[in-house]
């Protein structure tokens, strides 16, 4: 099945997260499923925090970023009775704003499971909620504003 | 000049953003100054956001996330009147919660600003503000809530 970033406009699949276009990047891939989204990463044991075994504050912030706006993409063309795919104008979001609360040191080595739930879509504007677990514990969560981007006319 | 980040005990610098361990790392060097604190940097290229040229948003986040630990350290020396290197115990500070409002578009390519200041010490709990600057454009701002370390007794 193709992500929800694998249905990014070519021009715009170049984050360094999650954009396929990026030969470095981290080509983080998030999925629509019957609860919301969700992502799946093992992150690379260079990504450590202070401490080697833990991943870093800002990786675990990127992670978050990358799966929010490709939620709020996905719930959109959802909310929009859209497929992605269908041929339509791509639906893209970007930041506003990105709010992080770090619960628990996140491991490295394990698999990290990032979900999102959609709180609000009105117009260009989605709210998403984030987590962030490896296995049952809560490492991280958050909520995202993000804001539909449209092509200049 | 040291960095604040050259005074974080070995054992806790292996920070990808801003550790001196961390062989694979962006090595962030956050300063001290009259104002609150400083850090430049001008990021690799393969870390753009969806568009080429411009910074991803988790890159973002994490340079205010290592800037913003690194300055409440530095602000808890200098409000406790303590000098970083002074053979004391070194003072390390960990994320509770980050916001980042993304203001516009950062660049890549050119030198970036991070500045802190101070919002409140208070025992172990630090808040501070954090703005990131490409030239006179305000790209994107936060603020973090830090806790301070303590190695168990």
């Amino acid at each position: 099945m193709k992500a929800i970033q694998d249905h990014y406009p070519p021009e715009f699949a170049h984050c360094y997260g999650c954009g396929p276009a990026n030969p470095h990047g981290l080509h983080l891939k998030s999925y629509l499923d019957d609860d919301g989204t969700v992502a799946r990463i093992t992150p690379d044991p260079m990504f450590s925090g202070g401490v080697p075994g833990n991943l870093y504050g800002g990786m675990i912030a990127s992670l978050l970023d990358c799966h929010g706006t490709a939620s709020a993409a996905g719930f959109a063309y959802r909310t929009r009775g859209r497929a992605m795919g269908d041929g339509g104008e791509p639906i893209r979001f970007v930041t506003a704003s990105l709010k992080v609360d770090y619960r628990r040191p996140t491991p490295i080595g394990v698999e990290l499971v990032i979900r999102g739930r959609l709180v609000s879509l009105e117009g260009r504007k989605a709210i998403v909620a984030l987590t962030l677990h490896a296995g049952d514990d809560l490492c991280a969560e958050g909520e995202m504003i993000a804001v539909e981007f449209r092509k200049p006319a």
